[in-house]
Order: structure tokens, then C-alpha cells, then sequence
């Protein structure tokens, strides 16, 4: 059991505004808006390869498998008047462009890795600064649209995969200590959502007040200890019940490799329960298969496969066929 | 869907004493006792090959094992005095010798076929009649230890599986009718056992006053009736919900052939629910190979399988494991 297999992603996330330019909420001025737009693409011409997108342009499908896909929020997909997205080809990069504020530049690679993720956004927000006039306080430092991102500006994130904290009723306690931390602990898809195959993702609140190294700083520790706390959770379950576990894994994997419908949810948490059960080693499972599919069987990413629309349950079924054809 | 799906065995079961000799419960004399049974060997002796044990040389897993393939019942295994069994190497004849009574010869056949099965049972009484003298009353008919199998001594009953009316709760209802008629219906293992993998036993509850004839016919009648219900039930299960009744049994077969650890019960539940599939055609499955896993998977047959003791998690792991490498 190495920290990859319980850290998913690391992302980091920069908040910045073109100075004496209206937030996104009232930037009606279409120069203005140019200027802000132009600033983020010069800026990825200079850096990587890039896919730009304008929101409006965006189907409901495209939109919500970037949502699924974590490289835009659901937030932005509303803004049909001024919102884009920048998404570098290899997909380390993203960055939202008239969501809340007018720069949302975002990076996240794969497994524990905050410094590579904090790294990337930097070089971008470093280029960035060359090509705008960001907006930047002495006192406060970053300008943002809401309060709570102002100073650095920034938040550090990881996913964190934590069946075993879960099935011990471990996570209101991690909840209490993250949040003692300052650090906050949510669902897969953010604020407010719900916790879907046992990920968690853990990140700063504070941005104010403390440097961009002492909030990785933070966020390490915390991470560092619910490693330790997974893991020793994962130990405790195989001595209190090995055969069990291992009987409730390979249950779950005969589900997923032979049910004739699967709604989304259902479908994430097999795979979840083989991928812990291939971490644990009780059962043989190739991870990054049951990764991409975790992902791939969401209801937007499917229907894109499909290149069809489908009812409900008419998705239900063809999830299920598609985990069948892609998981021997 | 042919009948044969729907009724597994046929089996005609006739009770037979010797006359002048105590019924088994008091014969002690050992003399009496070898009477009884050289008549009922040198009877196989002149029909068919077959195997002899005296229910005290037997294992107890021997004695289960006979039991799960319903060639002797359970009061037989614990006769250790007196108690011994004829088997013909096809197995469609077995002879119990001091059950309850003397001879209780049954014929089992496989599907519908309650005419081969009395044909069978008949032929081994009538050479019977020949080596012994049977205790027979001109008015009473043959006569027996209990009362309730007075007058032809004759028990014809059917194994039916009955999935269909199961799911739909028309189990209540059919029992009903059933004993409306003069019959009765049971659990796989004979009066008082509990119904498991969908499988009822409906026989004649009547011996007194009816010809063989008719208690066949009366049989016959309510087996008909049964099967075009059960037909019934099965097309509507699928007019219903056709999608609904496929996921149940690919997902029955998902756990069948993955989990880690099966029971009994479960197992032929499971098994139960895939040859239902198959019948209806949701699924492709060996109905044959499940029918014999059916029987196999029971606790003392796979314990003769394994060839050696297994506490009861150990067998519950070795059964899907059996399960596993038979079902593919």
C-alpha cells in the first residue's frame, strides 16, 4: 500500500482578477471582456498546447463531462454569456475563465503530488501577470470576487480514496480534525456535494493570513496523517475479517462484471470496493482500468462513448454492457 | 418452455411388510430380521445391479450424502440396528429396508414421468411378492406401520420448481388447491422441511380408498394445473418487467460465480435463480450442470467431494470455490 493509492489527485487552484475590470457577475463590456479573455490565451499560446472552448458553444454532454472529469465546475457551465475554458492538451492545466472570478487557473496530477500541481499553476499565473494588470492589494493581497478567496488567492486540494476510514465510521472523526486544522473535507464533485465510492477531498479554507508554502504545508500534514489513518483502518478490517472483506469484494466485482443495468452511483461504488480490495491484495484488478471506468461511467462521459442519447434507463443498461466489455 | 423444466423428478414411493413379522420399530428378533432382508435382496438380485449397505457401516456423510440425493430419508440414518438400503447402480430404484416399514421401495425419475416411475416401483414389488409373504388385508389393502399409508401403501409425488409462483406469492394459493384435491405440497426434503431453490414436492396425502389409478391421476391432474400457472406466472414476471427479472439473474449469477464464500442456502437460491433464467430465456446457462451443482453443493455431498472434514467456514469457501471452477 503505497500514499498513491490513497491520494487520487492533487490539484492546486489560483483565484485572480484583471485589475479595474467589473468581476464576472456584472462584466457586461465586451472589450473588457476581450481583455480577459486575451490575457488567458496569449498566456497558454506561450506555455502548452491548448483546447479553448467558449461555454456557450459547450452541449449539455460536453459541459457535463468536463464537470465529471473535474476540469471545470458545474458553476461555470451556467455562465453561457462570458464563460471559457482553457484546458492544456495534456490536461495538468485547466483554467476557468468567467466563473466566479476571472481567472480560476487550475492544476491537478495524478496521486500525492501538491508540488508539481502548485508549480504548474504558478507558471501559468507567472506568465499571466506579464500579459494583465492583476488585480492585487498590498495589505490584502489577491483581489477576489468573494472574501474568502482573497490573499493568496489560492486552494490546495487533494482527493483522497478512503474506503476503510468509511467502513470503520472513521470520517466524522477526520472531519473534526481536518477542520481543527483550518482545512475542510467535501464530496468528489465539491461544495455541498455527496461522497461518492469512498472519495474525499480535502482542502485549505483559509487563504488569508499565510503564505501559499505554509498552506501546502498544512495541507501535507493532514494528508500525511489520514494516510497513516487509511492504512492502519485497511490492516484493523483484513485481522478483524479477511475472508469477509475478500468475500465482499470478489461479490463486488461479480456484480460489476455481470449486472444488466447500473445506475451511477451503484456502479462507483463496485468499482471502488475492487479497487480497495486490489489495494489491499485480495483480489487482482489492473487500478488505472477501474480508475478510467470510475470516471467513464459517469451520465455525461457515457453518453459522449455512446454518441447517442439515451434515457435513463436506457444508460443504466448500456453502463453496465460497457463495464462488461472493459473489465475482464 | 416444456413441462420437463418445470417438473424436476417423478417418484413413486410404496410401503410393504412382510407378514407374521413385528413392524421395524420392535424387530429385534434377528432371525425375522434376515427374512426381511433376503427378500428384498434376492428381489434386486434378479432385476438390476446394485449397491447394499447396512445403514450402521455407512459414514455420516455417506448417510447425508444419500439423504441430498433423496435416495433415503432422514429417520432411515439413524436406524443403526436394523436399517439397510438397496440401490440399483442406475439409481432409479432404491429400497429402504426398516424405515418404517419393512420395504419402502421408491423409483425416482427424472421430469415428468410419474408411469416409468410406477412401472419401476411395481415391477421390483411384484418379484417382492414372489421371495416374501407381504402382510396384505382383503379389506384394509397392504398393510403398515402408520395408518395414513394403509390401503395401496403408495405415495406418488412430483418435484416441482416453481420460481414464477414464488415471486408472484402464489405459493399460499397453490397449496390451497392443492389440498382442496386430496394432495399436499412440501419442502425439498419431505414433510415439515422448508422450501429451498424454489422447489416444492406435491404428492398424494390419501392411500386408503383410491386405486394406485387414481391416485395418479388425481397427481397428474393438479401437476397440469401447476405448470400452465407457473407458465402463467413466468410470462407475466416477463411482460412486467422483463429488464428487471434479467439484471436479478445476471447479478445472481455475477455472485454465484465470484463470491469468496457461498451457504447452502444461498448457493441453491442462486443456482435456483440462474436455471429460472435460463428457462426463460435471459440468460445461457447448462441446466443439467446446474441441477447437479444443486445437489453437489449440499453440505455432506461436498464434503465427499473435498475427501475430508471442513468446519462449516471452510465449506462455505470450498463450495464457491467448487462452484467457481464447475460454472463457467
Amino acid at each position: 500500500m503505497t500514499n498513491d493509492n490513497i491520494v487520487v489527485t492533487s490539484r492546486v487552484r489560483l483565484a485572480r482578477n484583471v485589475a479595474h475590470v467589473p468581476f464576472p457577475a456584472r462584466l457586461k463590456d465586451e472589450r473588457a471582456f476581450s481583455v480577459v479573455m486575451k490575457g488567458a490565451e496569449s498566456t497558454a499560446k506561450a506555455l502548452f498546447e491548448y483546447d479553448f472552448y467558449r461555454i456557450s458553444t459547450l452541449s449539455d454532454v460536453d459541459k457535463n463531462t468536463l464537470v465529471e472529469r473535474h476540469m471545470i465546475s458545474s458553476d461555470l457551465t451556467v455562465n453561457n454569456t462570458n464563460g471559457a475554458i482553457i484546458i492544456s492538451k495534456d490536461e495538468t492545466v485547466s483554467v476557468m475563465i468567467n466563473e466566479e472570478d476571472h481567472y480560476r487557473i487550475q492544476s491537478i496530477v495524478s496521486g500525492y503530488d501538491l508540488d508539481t500541481a502548485y508549480r504548474k499553476a504558478i507558471e501559468y499565473e507567472d506568465t499571466l501577470s506579464k500579459n494583465v494588470d492583476i488585480a492585487y492589494d498590498n495589505k490584502l493581497g489577491y483581489l477576489t470576487a468573494c472574501p474568502t478567496n482573497l490573499g493568496t488567492g489560492m486552494r490546495a486540494s487533494v482527493m483522497m480514496f478512503l474506503p476503510a476510514l468509511t467502513m470503520t465510521n472513521n470520517i466524522a472523526k477526520l472531519v473534526k480534525t481536518v477542520q481543527r486544522m483550518g482545512l475542510t473535507v467535501r464530496g468528489v464533485f465539491g461544495e455541498g456535494s455527496d461522497t461518492k465510492g469512498y472519495m474525499y477531498q480535502l482542502s485549505n479554507e483559509i487563504t488569508l493570513g499565510l503564505s501559499e508554502e505554509d498552506i501546502l504545508k498544512r495541507l501535507a500534514d493532514i494528508v500525511n496523517t489520514t494516510i497513516k489513518a487509511e492504512i492502519q483502518a485497511r490492516e484493523a478490517l483484513l485481522g478483524a475479517d479477511r475472508d469477509g472483506i475478500t468475500d465482499r469484494v470478489w461479490r463486488a466485482k461479480g456484480t460489476l462484471t455481470n449486472a444488466y443495468r447500473l445506475s451511477s452511483d451503484e456502479c462507483m461504488e463496485l468499482i471502488a470496493l475492487v479497487k480497495m480490495g486490489a489495494q489491499m491484495g485480495v483480489i487482482e484488478a489492473d487500478i488505472s482500468t477501474l480508475d478510467k471506468l470510475s470516471v467513464m461511467c459517469q451520465p455525461a462521459s457515457l453518453t459522449k462513448v455512446k454518441g447517442q442519447p439515451m434515457t435513463p434507463e436506457e444508460r443504466d443498461k448500456y453502463r453496465a454492457e460497457y463495464i462488461r466489455q472493459n473489465l475482464k
